[in-house]
């Protein structure tokens, strides 16, 4: 099975300009986890999602790449049952002729 | 060839929250299906798309991993020409900042 | 070097029901082909694009699976650089709550 | 690590017909390119979208073909830490009824 959370939009602290570290800005997460589906142990969407906005709201991450990196690192942790992962970070707003994201993918094998 | 269903749009009772055993709810329906073609004997868009609505309509699933293991087992045994199959089903309004879906492939060879 | 002719949208009779063969629908065409580039001998897109409309004007196809062979043999026939080519073409009015659409992928290895 | 600057849209000088020549018109870039990122060591996505820009309304291309070769030229040598790299240029305008692109994937493997 593979869950897709797509265009998870919301506003926080993120990168390394001086306007960035103090004025929250939009980012759009897109993810999506396959993972092995038994005994209808399933994996919640709601959770999975309040881990990422808890996390980036927290860390004020400076770098996308730091942001990705921390947050494959925690939801593998918590979910043993995903055997891969592709996650996007999208800064929508900070080029005005653009959208810029950086993604990152895993696989367990 | 190949036959793509896509934003395939309905209501329709699916989850397990107590809100949503009473409500239906928007979800959309995309698949992608492989199949063999010969002998003009093709396959009939319009029936695949009442197949699925109907079928999500009568069982009001709980969890979306169900759903798709039981649309792709009933599509595949009555079009036993397909040789692969995407399904996917999103909630686009169950969550206020992200849509939510869940998808399986699965293939004959 | 790939190119993209991407939503190509007119409308064309196409389709087997009775309203079908009467009642000119619109179409998109997707088409993506890898070529040979050598000695700037590009493949000029505006061709690609008349050909496409020209054929399915004429012929008025009664399935998609047809068209899409048709464009396809005719398409390799007039550019043997061409190593590779997805046709995908949709129908987004037939039905009220989707669209379909049928595409087939050919590689020349 | 993958970056993604995506939509760039900006006006320029690129084609060969009469008019193309004298009138910019609107041209999008799609880019994806995969780095190895070590030691804090990030691509700026704002020093790309300036290079891309800055050649294109500088070389005033004739021909897509040219422009995604001699950009990825560029680009590759500025950056010997990219391992993949697709590059795409999308002319939205130049065709009444779709839109019309050219893309090549370049890898160092």
């Amino acid at each position: 099975m593979t869950i897709h959370i797509e265009s998870l939009t919301f506003d926080t602290i993120i990168g390394i300009l001086d306007f960035e570290r103090i004025t929250p800005q939009s980012v759009i997460v897109d993810m999506v986890l396959d993972y092995v589906y038994e005994n209808n142990n399933y994996i919640n969407y709601a959770d999975l999602i309040l881990l990422i906005e808890k996390q980036m709201n927290e860390k004020k991450y400076e770098l996308l790449e730091t942001a990705i990196e921390e947050l494959r690192e925690n939801i593998i942790l918590k979910y043993p049952q995903i055997t891969k992962l592709n996650l996007k970070i999208t800064k929508p707003n900070i080029i005005n002729n653009a959208k810029v994201a950086l993604s990152s993918s895993w696989s367990n094998s």
